[in-house]
């Protein structure tokens, strides 16, 4: 797979590109990363990338020329699957969008920053909107990141037999994982539950599904879910 | 305010941290940032933070004692007013949480990776678990950067007037703000909407007002929230 990333603050996407599951899955040629730097599209003498708002005050809005110039010379060297813009007002994205798009060849990330990006850029170069939640952040940057994980992650391959994405909290039905334990099996007087150590295969399932059962519900109420 | 950070991964945070309204937020003066590395808390010979999970077969689970002896140094030095979990069962976060912490001083995060952390270090330092959403990550570390990010840029003073994190989406009442425009008017033949370019400020305001509405209840209905 294939992923650009275009934005106005490349230097933020640096280590977690080159961290943890996607340097892995790099390094193992499962997944390539280009980041584009909006500003080496600007070309006016202070390579402006952004300019004031029309009929508002406050923020700065970034300009459409870099974005089309930047999009369209990529678009000139590869085909997208599926171009997507972090923006708060689209879908939230969800562990079946991950799996879909897991399954593409190459797709485009076009990131705003500060108050967002000209409209005419969504209006010109179609694609898909997603929001991680309700709440305002800076830039696209990390959420733009958090789908890449989200993906890449479960790409086949990526992960070894040994992380199984398939037994991952939401993969299966939207069920929240079971606590989990490792060694000590007791530390400052707190014990693992003792099914876990029981060896009792048919009971140890039994309890993480019946735990996965009451966290998802408590999820669920807590969210205002149900 | 002082934000510390317990990971496995510390190398992830570096980029994020120091870019754009963190950078600059901690340069002001208005937070700063702790990065604590799970691994100087492992004092066996290989500094082992991870093992295998009671009951289970897939994943490594972090071990619970780097992490006991890592909050409990921080709590004799700092009193946090929040203890912050990104965990896939927690409550979701939102723009109503950003506010509220705010304006607090102190905050961990206690951060997880691969698998999970093992259960006993949430019932031993109870705190709030926050979820980003219903999709799986390979770490809390990108969770905890946007919770951060969305924390840090609503500190009075963080965002200049001309900025106002009051006038963003999700402030008043969770509504998407307006599209927005910059300059060129026109732009290949596409023209920012007439009555941003009108002078009137009335109408402005009430185009923006409809918009909002009308972006709103989209996204209402394309994330199922009606």
């Amino acid at each position: 797979m294939r992923i650009d990333l275009i934005t106005a603050v490349p230097e933020l996407l640096d280590s977690p590109l080159n961290t943890s599951i996607l340097k892995r899955a790099q390094n193992k040629g499962h997944v390539e990363f280009n980041v584009h730097n909006l500003r080496d599209y600007a070309h006016d003498k202070h390579r402006l990338i952004d300019d004031k708002p029309f009929g508002g005050k406050a923020g700065m809005v970034l300009k459409p020329e870099p974005f089309f110039e930047c999009i369209r010379k990529l678009q000139n060297e590869v085909h997208y699957d599926a171009i997507i813009y972090p923006s708060p007002r689209g879908k939230i994205f969800s562990q079946q969008d991950a799996n879909r798009l897991s399954m593409v060849n190459n797709i485009l990330f076009v990131i705003g920053h500060y108050k967002g990006i000209d409209e005419r850029v969504y209006e010109k170069f179609r694609g898909e909107e997603f929001s991680i939640g309700n709440f305002v952040l800076t830039g696209g940057e990390l959420p733009a990141l958090l789908m890449a994980d989200a993906i890449v992650r479960v790409i086949p391959g990526v992960l070894n037999d040994s992380e199984s994405a398939l037994s991952d909290s939401f993969q299966d039905g939207e069920i929240i994982g079971a606590p989990c334990y490792t060694r000590p099996a007791v530390y400052e007087d707190m014990k693992v539950p003792e099914v876990l150590l029981s060896g009792n295969h048919q009971a140890v399932q039994e309890w993480k599904l019946e735990q996965s059962r009451i966290l998802t519900n408590n999820w669920k109420k807590i969210n205002n879910l149900e």
